[in-house]
């Protein structure tokens, strides 16, 4: 599949789209999952214009693995969760539902389940959550 | 938690337990998982002593992210699923069983769900699968 320049994701990237942004760098931008699985899920994406794991040049991965390890300490410090996943999906059949590459940060919390029903969560809140994880990012040694 | 050099995949690292090895280069090793969520699944660990995502010094980490790639794109190439999760586990909460951070390789196949039973695959299977996979990695462009 070609890469769409209009997926979602890049319409972000080009401020087209709005998001709840937790970091916007030089090489990659995190942002709220707009369904979250649990409180606090976060994306973490590339630049980079590559539509799954196989398309992203080796070295441009480096840079969007150490921003996922970033945002899952951010994530961790600010929501205390009992455990973090970290996933990254290619090919529908995977679950992979925007083509263009990104890591999920999800926090796992004692006794609940993950929320698979695919719900918008209410902006106000992931509004609220984002600026959480960007002062908590700003604060990074 | 302190890590425990006494994990199995310490002692695979170390040669003393056994493992289905599918690379084993300076930073990283990847095998086959013994239950395997679909034929294919594969680990990939990186020989620094680390416990999880939090503990892994950056600079350990994107060589694992570009193994993590690599095992991915043999582990396409070779069984040609219809979809490859990459999944890293952080807290038992979240699905972590062994404490040694590791990259799971996650091939999904059409309308065949994950096995989640934990069930200890055939060694001679996994053999084979290895087998492959090496092939495939010696391959590499």
């Amino acid at each position: 599949m070609a890469y769409d320049p209009n997926n979602i994701f890049a319409r972000i990237l080009r401020g087209e789209a709005p998001a709840h942004v937790v970091l916007d760098e030089a090489e990659c931008m995190a942002f709220m999952d707009v369904m979250p699985m649990s409180p606090g899920h976060t994306l973490v994406i590339p630049r980079e214009p590559a539509e799954n794991l196989f398309a992203l040049p080796a070295e441009r991965l480096g840079p969007l693995a150490v921003a996922t390890q970033r945002v899952a300490r951010a994530v961790r410090d600010v929501f205390a969760p009992a455990g973090v996943s970290v996933r990254q999906l290619n090919g529908g059949a995977a679950g992979q539902s925007v083509f263009h590459i990104h890591f999920h940060v999800i926090p796992h919390y004692a006794g609940q389940a993950l929320d698979t029903k695919q719900r918008l969560a209410e902006p106000r809140v992931l509004a609220q959550q984002a600026t959480k994880l960007r002062a908590a990012l700003a604060g990074e040694r």
